[in-house]
């Protein structure tokens, strides 16, 4: 079948779909998770024509890591399922409500986005879970996941749409994509795909975001920053440090870059030295840091790449200012964070970084949806509209402007005997 | 000067502008109002060397009288300017607050875009209207007007540079592009540039999404709807039809299709002919409508085209239904109406129709910024992320994350004994 035809009914699905109240979304979504556990055996055997695959063809330890879907896991994708029905329905709030004149009313009301275009690396969990928030959110959805976990994701998707349909829920509100040329052919369906969700690597994000005219939710790169201030608490920035770059150094809110002040260099940098290398942290310094402590010299490339692995690049820096101005030159946009105990300099550091993220005194791995709050993660953003940062179900919506009149003209409110708007803000709830 | 440097310069000025407060960005709209005042007549030169050029190569008188910029449009643009000053900033907010842990508070702040690029066709008011809503909202400006307003834009560009810097506003901040080949540069620039604004006709509009990676806030056509459902008040019908259609034509937000339901046809539509007709205005119908009124054929590119002058299309439908699906196939997700006495199709309406604005019992004219009562229009975006319908200031800031802690790590907030997050929400502003 043509993509544009997919496309063009997932459309016309998600204009139903937008209709659907929280109710039935949330059986919808219950019904997903019994059928994901009654059909436990069918999900195991599809995975595992995918893993016998993928060993045949020798791939990497990690992708095959990333690839299983065992027992464990399907608990935790229907464990994030009942936590999604638990989630406030980001659809249908009343956000503005102003009355233009009398009987005239006007509302913004969210509503869902439309139709969001995911496309995903080896992880069949990614599936699961983004297409239920798609479904919480009142959006329709068109999956393409990495051809390696194909029966998996087929599988996975067939269940999730019967389970649906039973519930009511629309037909073709969620579609899976089979080829690579589906890939290419969604990148150019801006009339009837709202929005598009990438996740996997740098350089696969990079290529969805420059090769398509679709709002991308996401991030290409994370080179995130930890600023040593020189009235930094040494034991707290070590630990900061340490966590940031360690914790788990394969994500995109691990630190990539330690700056340090010339003031407390001499006493900091030994000591991280000496923590981080225990810990088999590759150090890599410029011109300063060496005549300080004896590790590898960094350059220009360092300063602009994310390692993802446990490699730190440190510079000394004169000022906080020179800081700043390091991070915005450099970083990605996307989490950094300043160590100090001067509450002034915190202030001027999170208003002058450009992040989505900037932090005071804490860990740059606290940049994430689950430790925010937000109660389930549809990805992380470093766009600079719409949503930014770890997003949550609210990315996914957008809002309609309602206006109920009794007949009113423009002609009446216009030229010389023009009657004046009221302008009267309203605190109600759009209602019927 | 290469366009990438002043982009870059553009950029650096736009994260100290961020940091301007609420006083000084006043100051500074009032010094840009006080010295437009003072310059009246270098801007009449400045205007008069365009208008004789433009009046020496014959260009059409629309595009004449959008050029001209006399005392009157002075006197507007400085009322406006006024207008601004008095809105609320944007920047600045807090969106949520929440605890994480005792001593680890999370905040989401408003704050600006960043820089945005602004590419307007002749009309020289445009330049100073959006300069002034950036600069209220914190973002640097880089500016492109019509070739044939080129004397005039320049004087505007130097009156308001100068008067910001002189009110302490960061160099560079704004800054007036002048070759056509600046408008090719600007759109690759992705990496300094956040947010383009094109304010012009559709085929401009259209010809900059399709060429740009940067995010653009605007709508291309304005093909909007009055579907009159079989419950309208034919009166009330007539009166917001004749509105929608003739009150300005010229405009996105005047109808160019009117959906009559076939049980109400025969009734209405000899009615509308007589109305409109009378005001001179060409009807064009599908073969139902023919069969009751004698007027011209439409066919299916009338109901995909943005007529912007005083022809209207005219289908009859056998129910709403048929009336929504043909808006969301063949409108522009701009303005829509239904006149209707019945409240639940009134609903069904609104809840269907994927429209920015989608009005019952009122005219399509009502789709403004100013009528929305929002203060300032930055424009109307038919998107469907950031923002949509009309845009006031708010479409200007997106947030920030600032997370506060006290050493806090994610390693003792994971694996086995992992320290519970509190997620308490704080009814607190962000303070430093």
């Amino acid at each position: 079948m043509d993509l544009s035809l997919i496309a063009q009914s997932a459309k016309k699905a998600s204009i139903r779909l937008a209709a659907a109240d929280t109710k039935k979304k949330n059986n919808a979504l219950k019904a997903i998770s019994n059928a994901i556990k009654q059909r436990t055996n069918e999900i195991l055997e599809a995975n595992k024509l995918d893993i016998d695959k993928a060993t045949d063809e020798k791939i990497s330890v990690a992708l095959l890591k990333r690839l299983k879907f065992d027992e464990h896991k399907i608990k935790e994708v229907c464990h994030g399922i009942e936590n999604t029905i638990g989630l406030d329905d980001p659809e249908g709030k009343t956000q503005y409500a102003i009355e233009l004149d009398k009987g005239l009313e006007l509302y913004r009301v969210t509503c869902p986005i439309g139709v969001i275009g995911v496309i995903f690396e080896s992880r069949p969990d990614a599936l699961v879970q983004i297409s239920t928030l798609c479904l919480k959110s009142g959006n329709a959805v068109l999956l393409k996941g990495g051809t390696e976990a194909a029966n998996t994701n087929q599988k996975l998707y067939e269940i999730i749409n019967e389970a649906t349909l039973k519930a009511g829920i629309p037909e073709n509100w969620i579609q899976n994509l089979q080829t690579r040329e589906d890939v290419k052919a969604m990148l150019s369906l801006d009339k009837y795909i709202d929005l598009l969700i990438p996740r996997g690597s740098n350089q696969f994000v990079r290529y969805i975001m420059d090769n398509t005219n679709i709002p991308v939710l996401g991030h290409a790169d994370g080179i995130c920053h930890v600023y040593v201030d020189e009235q930094a608490d040494i034991e707290m920035a070590i630990k900061i440090t340490v966590d940031s770059k360690t914790q788990y150094a394969a994500v995109c809110n691990s630190a990539e870059t330690l700056l340090v002040h010339k003031n407390i260099a001499k006493k900091f940098l030994p000591q991280i030295k000496e923590t981080l290398e225990a810990k088999g942290v590759e150090l890599r310094g410029c011109e300063k840091t060496r005549t300080i402590i004896d590790i590898k010299a960094a350059d220009e490339i360092d300063w602009a790449t994310e390692y993802l692995a446990e490699i730190l690049s440190i510079r000394v820096v004169d000022s906080i200012d020179e800081a700043i101005d390091h991070i915005n030159t450099y970083g990605s946009h996307h989490t950094d964070a300043i160590i100090t105990q001067s509450s002034t300099l915190a202030a001027e550091f999170m208003q002058l970084v450009d992040s989505a993220n900037v932090f005071v005194n804490a860990s740059t791995r606290f940049s994430d949806g689950f430790r925010y709050g937000l109660g389930a993660e549809v990805g992380i953003s470093t766009n600079k509209i719409h949503a930014r940062g770890p997003v949550g179900l609210e990315g996914l919506v957008i809002y309609k402007w309602k206006l109920v009149g009794s007949g009113q003209i423009v002609a009446d409110y216009a030229g010389k005997n023009a009657k004046p708007f009221t302008h009267k803000k309203l605190k109600k709830d759009f209602q019927v």
